[in-house]
């Protein structure tokens, strides 16, 4: 076993009892005593903006007895583990596995059915594997089987996050009052179920369950398919004219400032809704060319009412 | 002559002695004063959120010794005046432009040209008038003639406001570091064009000087064009996914929000530059289109990468 970063192994308790360790925590949840910690040990791979801000959550709410932050990167890991965003750091994930009850994959989404896969093979039985990744469908179909006895993973979205990248930016409150998908699948166990939702409310968020299918549908029109018109929008902007782009031009365009490989990944996972959501957004744009083209007063008030309605009741 | 709302005349010497005081401030804007007020008496006809804002930043940073509202709400003026927000009120137009030096026109788009013509036909000379108007051409074309000897129109637009409405919302600062266009004709003067540009230095702003037909342009594509897509992008969520729609939604979507009235008088009178703009950015959602149905992660990195540049340098 290769030694954690910071030298200091777990306690050999933790190392031996897990499976009874994660029953007892369930039990825990359920006691009168809200500062108990929900699970004993939890694993964050990928110590980024959101990944740093679970980690920060769990600590501060005392979710969890020990976090341990994961990654390929040991300098960038001492730094976030100096900052106090994890207790424990380490770039082995066999091992921060076996000693772990539940793991969190805020990787970019296309490392993370690989990792959990790999991560599983090391897990104890009763470990709950869940991750932060932006599409569903595809990551949840391709571990709907079972990755090893007793180790369940069930996908979940923080709806939470910014343009912004990096650990820098996390903070202990950026999935407060914020949505949280938890995506389980037909074989997912009733308990499983309950931890994951346990979990992400007990840092803060509301949990809404849908199938991974829904989910992508929903974050197509939510998320996705926004951020490809952000991008498209900024585009437009001549370089001339970029001094006369004020605070509404910024708003409208600030989700394209978000990474660029990550959501290229994203668009062509959820390429389907995403295409469908494009249609669906270029009829109006093509009713919006119809009634301006024509002058058709009336026509564009109703176009930019409905608009406004929809916008009105967020 | 009708009475002031307030029941209170101003000084017969500012009636009197208009042109005298309108070269009083010119000289006054240039002195080492620099709390001296470099207009006498401005008129903001149409107290709102924008009117509203100039009228509050006027009055906090001295730029005039005296601040009418101009409306057609008698009650509506009442409450902006006990606001202090301006230091008298009045809904004749007529008489209040009599006894103004600057008159600032933050009525919808489609009541200005009206409005202006009207106002110069009772002021002194040596008036100037202006607006806040986010459409140029149309309003500076009908406007180019004389409108009455020694009154002068030129086109303003200041590029700050929200998606809110009313007086409640303005604040002295709502200008300060922001950008005002100033759009002159070939027949403005230059001291019309001077003291226009000194008005808004004076609340903070920093002046741009463009033709008309220029503004039209930039506008489409920094603000009149992306409210359309806004609202489009509103549209395009269904009802039963509103629960997801998170910060990234929101931003992108938040000039919806704004009067649609207002707007589609903005979108009709620059109906060429808006459709214009559309066919751009409807080139780039069909690149993205072709990209995404053929899988072409290099295409859809590429066009997500042209976005983020372009917002990041903003």
């Amino acid at each position: 076993m290769a030694p954690l970063i910071r030298g200091r192994r777990l306690p050999e308790r933790r190392l031996e009892n897990g499976i009874l360790d994660s029953y007892n925590a369930e039990v825990m949840s359920t006691s009168t005593d809200p500062a108990a910690p929900i699970e004993d040990t939890i694993a964050i791979v990928g110590v980024g903006l959101i990944g740093g801000s679970i980690a920060a959550a769990a600590k501060s709410r005392r979710v969890a007895r020990s976090v341990i932050g994961v990654g390929r990167n040991p300098e960038r890991l001492q730094i976030a583990r100096s900052r106090g965003l994890v207790d424990d750091v380490s770039d082995d994930l066999a091992t921060v596995a076996a000693q772990s009850n539940l793991i969190i994959f805020c990787t970019p989404v296309d490392r993370i059915v690989e990792g959990v896969k790999f991560a599983a093979a090391a897990s104890r039985p009763g470990t709950l594997i869940t991750d932060a990744g932006s599409v569903k469908r595809k990551i949840c179909d391709a571990l709907r089987d079972s990755l090893a006895p007793g180790v369940e993973f069930i996908g979940s979205h923080p709806l939470a996050g910014s343009e912004k990248q990096g650990f820098e930016f996390a903070t202990a409150d950026l999935l407060e009052d914020r949505v949280c998908v938890v995506t389980p699948s037909e074989q997912s166990s009733t308990a499983a179920r309950g931890r994951a939702s346990r979990f992400w409310r007990a840092l803060g968020a509301s949990v809404v369950e849908m199938s991974p299918e829904e989910h992508d549908r929903a974050l197509a029109e939510t998320s996705h398919f926004p951020h490809l018109a952000a991008a498209a929008l900024a585009a437009t902007l001549s370089d001339s004219y970029r001094a006369l782009a004020a605070s509404g031009f910024r708003d409208t365009t600030r989700v394209a400032a978000g990474d660029p490989r990550l959501w290229t990944q994203i668009l062509l996972d959820n390429r389907v809704d995403v295409l469908t959501s494009l249609e669906k957004f270029s009829q109006t744009l093509d009713a919006f060319r119809q009634a301006i083209g024509t002058q058709d007063a009336a026509g564009v008030l109703r176009l930019l009412e409905n608009g406004k309605r929809i916008r009105d009741s967020l």
